[in-house]
């Protein structure tokens, strides 16, 4: 147990797993290239290189932890890599199912367990949520008044757009991005000047709440 | 009138309140599907069931403030509230008229009252409108004279952009989302090269004056 | 000359001249709108009292400097003042010339004299430009190196973007708004897929720069 | 060596190459209009002068050393004023080849050497890469993650977009300017509802990420 715990902590150790990560994910990339098929055997072989090497790293972790196995779970970036790498032996998951694609894609997300700069960082944007929560929930209010009142003014005339509060949800949200704001009121406009009130306040506040989520945030960190 | 103060007051009273104000909302949401029709009966006696208890809300609160009823009408929610659910009472307004819905979607807002933390971001909102106020004033003057100017110099070309002021004034709103940059510009140069001088100043000097918007929003919000 | 310094500095002196700007505007606005024509003596009406107005306004401005009229042309507004409303008497500018409307535009800018608030961001944000007019030179530069590659690249195949500096540099200005980039890099693609360096090195630096400008106007006013 | 030294340091030197470099430019972009073809053999004269003009500069600086030439190295501007000057003595490189054109709009870089301000401006660009290498990295993984998520959900219905890898990495960095996001929840909207957790998560992270990059480089640069 002590050697697998001096090996699981060792520089080596660490650069061999990277290194098997970013090649899992080369490998990735290649498989989705159809004219590469020739190749597929390689391709399957190196996934099967990557499985063994994998099931090896978290038996060494494991064994690392000696006869309190049950310590190694305590730690969330433990339970996803066992989560990421045991998912493969469930029956049933063969071939190229989406599933087990999925669970291989997962696996490149471990790349940030080994960086200490991507962690911080990961926790950083984890801790900044509840800190803009509220202007979320504001956010998420004001849409949907937007969206019942966008479904009373144009639901009739554009059910495409605000047919129902989902489509009204949704082209408010895409709306944000500013790219539809042209066309939108040009349709609003054909329909009445009034609805220049509907869209410009809702540009105006939901740009305004925007830009203090972004000062929440900047704030935020700025007292860390 | 003690009592109805603590019931008031109380967090069960609280939660309940949010809870059929969150289902109030969704049942709006649900009677804009069309295929939904044969739930009507059922969403209109869930209409009415929260009619009972948005009446029934604020007379325990009118009650907590026993003799003087009038100091209720001091506060601005209460104000908002009463307006939001007396307003169902004024008779003419029945069936699904326009007006019922947007004093139903309105009732959603008394979300923000019952959340300390919306609440203290609403009045952030509201204090930081003087510190930007200077800044959309001038905004304003240099939409105004744009909108003059492109007027003079497209309104006889390009009617459907520039023919009037308002017109004027919505096309170099709807610029400030930089979506029709592109078509504008190639539409001046059509006319003139020269017409560059104007779109590139409009955009250097709008995208500078919301820069110093932002600055002043955050410099504001740091001094606090 | 006392009573006319007592008068110019006075409230309800700068009030009326305010008000009287501010009708101005109106009354240029309405101008711009065909169907008013059978108003069109009335805006004349106004307009010529429009310049009674400020003529003697300017008149009771210079009376304020007594003996001395020269030092009036001491404050850059003061020139601005007087260039505005003497351009009115030029021989040649009658009717509805454009000359005389930018006049009458321009006359609207004045409305950022009377006010300290305005006052103070005009002169925050022309203060503002040395800060920033490094980042501009570098910007300028890089625009203009990419202009020369994009003409050597794209010149002879889509010489509508790229066919001289001007139209590419016409090209990188609009993509700064990021409207044109998925058409471009499409253009590109159908070149080559190595025309991607290009493109997205352009927006990785420009956007890069454009943000080291903002943060060049934030530091810049918080040490204020 | 000594006066030499004195003359590469002197005001009016700095100055005339400045001019000379500026002049470079302007010929550069002349060149670029085919309708100047009358002109060529002017251009062409000037070009030599500078060229002329460049080599006596660089003579110059590197006489200043004295006995040491190999020191006039140690400096990056050095090398690559060396190396834009001396490209052109390359055998070979005649005509208008597009090489030659590179080395000379690569001399236009060269103006940033004359400037301390635009020297400080690249260098602090230059450290603030560090600062966020991380957020950098963790946009490519998350990207790469997306981008194999896209090719998995919409490989085979939108091959044009999502055909393999490379494909999805294009369409998620273009949607990064929010240009093509209408479009693209449009398409993903025909294939299932469901793909709107795909773009909504995508670009509120992305966005996230890009906010927290420029909130790190704001930070770093108040630091300093
Ligand atoms: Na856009
Ligand atoms: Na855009």
């Amino acid at each position: 147990a002590d050697r697998c715990d001096r090996l699981a902590r060792s520089r080596p150790f660490e650069i061999v797993i990277v290194i098997v990560i970013l090649a899992n994910g080369i490998v990735l990339g290649l498989e989705t290239y159809d004219d590469l098929t020739s190749a597929d055997t390689l391709l399957h072989s190196l996934e099967l290189a990557f499985r063994a090497v994998f099931v090896i790293e978290i038996g060494i972790r494991l064994a690392a932890y000696g006869r309190r196995p049950q310590d190694f779970f305590r730690h969330g970036w433990n339970v996803f890599d066992f989560v990421v790498i045991a998912a493969i032996f469930i029956p049933g998951l063969h071939g190229d199912s989406a599933l087990l694609r999925v669970v291989r894609v997962a696996r490149m997300l471990r790349l940030v367990r080994f960086s200490p700069g991507l962690r911080t960082i990961v926790s950083a944007l984890w801790r900044s949520i509840p800190g803009v929560a509220g202007f979320l929930a504001l956010a998420v209010v004001t849409l949907y008044v937007y969206g019942m009142a966008g479904w009373l003014i144009f639901g009739s005339t554009y059910p495409e757009e605000y047919g129902d509060i989902g489509r009204s949800l949704l082209t408010l949200f895409v709306l944000l991005s500013l790219e539809t704001l042209p066309d939108l009121i040009a349709q609003g406009m054909a329909l009445s000047p009034w609805t220049l009130v509907y869209y410009v306040s809702y540009v105006l506040i939901t740009v305004n709440l925007l830009l203090n989520i972004l000062i929440a945030v900047i704030v935020n960190s700025m007292e860390e």
